[in-house]
């Protein structure tokens, strides 16, 4: 695979790990790259890296290496996915189903991938927008794991509608909706009931959240078709619709969420020998690995 | 559309509703087809239509109508695959899956559907084979619904490995592994915990039943790469492989049971204006259509 | 049974149906009964029934009829339930769990209970207290169907504690927990995957919502000791304590709610024949009946 | 409590950790106990305790110390408890539901109870008789976990009623039905989806296993009135009866299953400082103890 010349770096915009970054920035120069790190701060200045904010640090780079947790490449993917600059997650504390590179072999890694040894996964990233009285006001949002529709009142339901397009699914009464990705399948979809989405999949989880109708079970459709959720009557309760769980805004009865597999995937770059099921048995503490001599990665 | 001229009739194998059989075949002939029917004592002779065996039906017409239940779809479904012949359901009786054409509207949708006014959708087919010490003598079987590795014994669970090809997925102790296509989806899958597929997704869905861990949910894959199962050991179990719940065989320790979709999609007619979800609503008695004006099939 | 003289009559707060209402306590007045109504600005003056007050009404009848849906039969049953007073509920449009006498069978039904003739069904009812800071100011409330944390936030999910009195049950991160009467088995913690318990057994149900990890399973607990959720980090969410859905209040963390079984159950007054697995098989929308000839009720 | 002086000992009937037995037998003759311990080829002649069968070990001991697994003491409960003898666990191996005593503090254990320091545990258990063509032949079964209905052939559903005495509860079409004790909440029915019952309850849970009505969920009784599942059409499917996993009996149509709450529970002993839902938290990998200071067990 290609080599890469220019990276940037980006860590926790709560408690980033100073010496964590530090040290990825260093390797990154010893490996020959020229380093640009998000202005933070906390960092400091410093001869390792040349502080730029992320729209420069995205323009400039050809590769960006995440320090944090999921939430913080889930950020980053979101916010820069327009770039289509590929992602590289370190993890800084425990496994992340999407920073799978220990701090512990980020030496080995970041050389392999920098290098030119490593493989590119592409993920379906989700683009959402509001339509109200018609109009489409707030433009395009992106999500990397789920779009979520929910009530944030204390009492009652929300009520709305699925389509798939102009296709009628069905009338719900929930206290929401997840829509997620199937990156998104491993997080908040999975503990409402849904199920797991391999990464590979060019699908779209449906997932209502305590839904009033014991029927009304989780739907996958395959994201060609945009799917719409309309709010109908709240009554007292209040829906609100979240992108990765990190922003939100306020939705009223008659407002149409649109969801769609956005044009362009997400990229991540994995170090070679990369198994997404050996992340899954790590995360969901499914036990012990095999017994036969199948496995090969 | 392609309009039909040559048209196959499949009955029930049991309990075959003769009465509606002839009444078919009659509509047929006043449109102009040339009618074939499959050999079943109960029908009797007839002027209506030539009876011929079910090899001679799939290579000679251009569409099968099967009459009776989805069981006898699938059925025909696995059968004839191999001759990527579509087909089209009536139900007996009541609304079936895939069998949605009902007998009261049955006069009107033949008229539609063999002048060329119809839908054509392709579904997934299983493919399945069982390699016993390195050989794989039982050649291939075809699915329509599902491929289930389940114990047959009365106590103790069975053990097995699931891979997607050469990636190992986990280990399960469980009561059994349900495999199935989009079409499945709706069937044992869905008593078993899994989600529906949109029937246009190229998917297959890994659904545990009864696993012993509780995080051993079900993981939709996307069929490029076989499904491997591998069978370890099953105490004083007997694990038994079912492809849609009518044929099955005795499954030993070290066997490996690979499902990957099909060469050939199986193609179904609709006549136009069909819609899955509808069919979904009523059969899982999700309730009332949509308020909003936004139904368009 | 005993037959009953004085008689309460309640309506629906929000759109009562004032003609069922004024009907019932005709029926009521030509079966010999003294019938008080709540005050009800939309009942208007009659010589039917003298508007009193709720206290008033609980203090001096001996039966309430119930005239709405569950939802007021929940109202009325939380806050009459100190008076001991049986209540019989009238179903104002379908079926309830609860208000379970269709209108039509109104005059029967009542006629048949004024004079005895009926069945009492005693309800666990769930008390309740809020301690922070060591204090317990807000004093006991009561809940008929649940005792609901839930996290009111649009992002991130609460952390609790669970306790059966003295010994620890676990740690939780979800979006909250249902805690659940028999009777309320059938409502909210039925759509969060709770299961259904029988309205005779003295048990409580704990329900958690969206929970993170995949076995943290609903637990039925005696309601001999008392259930204590201790609330521990919210983040950046909003943790809430709800009783029956009806009324509200903020939690903090190092909160505590305690959940017992009240001292005094609720009473239910059914006509003869009354079934309870009847309501759920019609609710649930189970299907047919008995094949056999085993049932009696 | 009351000190034990005549000690039974029971060991796996499959492979028993015959130097774990013998070090049992030496700590309980170290105490001052007389030791009986089941016959058992492998256990060989000793002088550490006498050989007796099943029945005689039961009728002259006080206190029967099961060494093995799970199964060994579920074998041992529902062979033992009409003799209504106190069992104590410890595993072999793994930590188990009920054998609790690791065999590292298995000396600490066997001195603190032997010597009277320990609680007693009630644990409902359940009696079971099969009723064809109006008789009852077979007498009474009793089971520690469950009693399980289930088709044992590759293809179809059975079809059975549930009824609770004389009171209709449903029809059913499912792989079978789990009607579990709390002890066996935590066994086979758990992976059907059924709830955990604390131990203290005196409740049964009915958990049907892979229902074709996706609101057939499970519910729980008192065990006061009887369970009966009538057996229907079976088709070409075939319905055994299986207690606790370990023995079973075929069923046909038209058979009744009879499950009751038996008449006297079996006593477990445990050493002080028990605590159930420690046991839960491991077995279920609940994760991380308690932050606060509330934890007294």
């Amino acid at each position: 695979m290609k080599p890469f010349r220019v990276v940037g770096v980006i860590g926790k915009r709560r408690e980033p790990n100073i010496e964590l970054l530090r040290e990825v920035c260093a390797t990154l120069r010893r490996l020959g790259c020229d380093v640009l790190i998000e202005d933070n701060a906390a960092f400091g200045s410093s001869e390792l890296a040349t502080r730029v904010d992320r729209d420069q640090l995205a323009q400039r780079c050809e590769l960006i290496v995440v320090v944090g947790g999921d939430g913080t490449l889930l950020d980053a993917g979101r916010t820069l996915a327009a770039t289509h600059k590929p992602l590289l997650g370190i993890n800084q504390g425990r496994l992340g189903f999407m920073v799978d590179v220990p701090p512990e072999s980020m030496h080995e890694g970041l050389a392999a991938v920098i290098g030119g040894d490593y493989v590119t996964e592409e993920r379906l990233l989700l683009s959402a927008s509001v339509e109200r009285g018609g109009s489409r006001d707030g433009g395009t949002r992106l999500a990397v794991n789920d779009v979520v529709i929910r009530n944030q009142a204390t009492i009652r339901m929300i009520e709305f509608e699925t389509w798939l397009d102009r296709e009628f699914i069905s009338n719900h009464r929930a206290d929401g909706m997840i829509i997620a990705s199937p990156t998104g399948s491993t997080a908040y979809a999975l503990s409402g009931g849904g199920p797991l989405l391999h990464p590979s999949l060019s699908a779209i989880a449906l997932v209502p959240i305590c839904p009033h109708t014991l029927s009304d079970r989780p739907i996958v459709v395959d994201g060609q078709r945009p799917i719409r959720i309309v709010i109908r009557g709240v009554d007292r309760a209040q829906a609100m619709v979240t992108f990765d769980g990190q922003t939100s805004e306020t939705l009223e009865p008659g407002d149409v969420v649109e969801v769609s597999r956005a044009a362009h995937p997400l990229s991540l770059i994995h170090p070679v020998g990369y198994s997404y099921f050996r992340i899954l048995r790590d995360k969901l503490r499914w036990g012990s690995g095999p017994s036969s001599a199948h496995e090969r990665v």
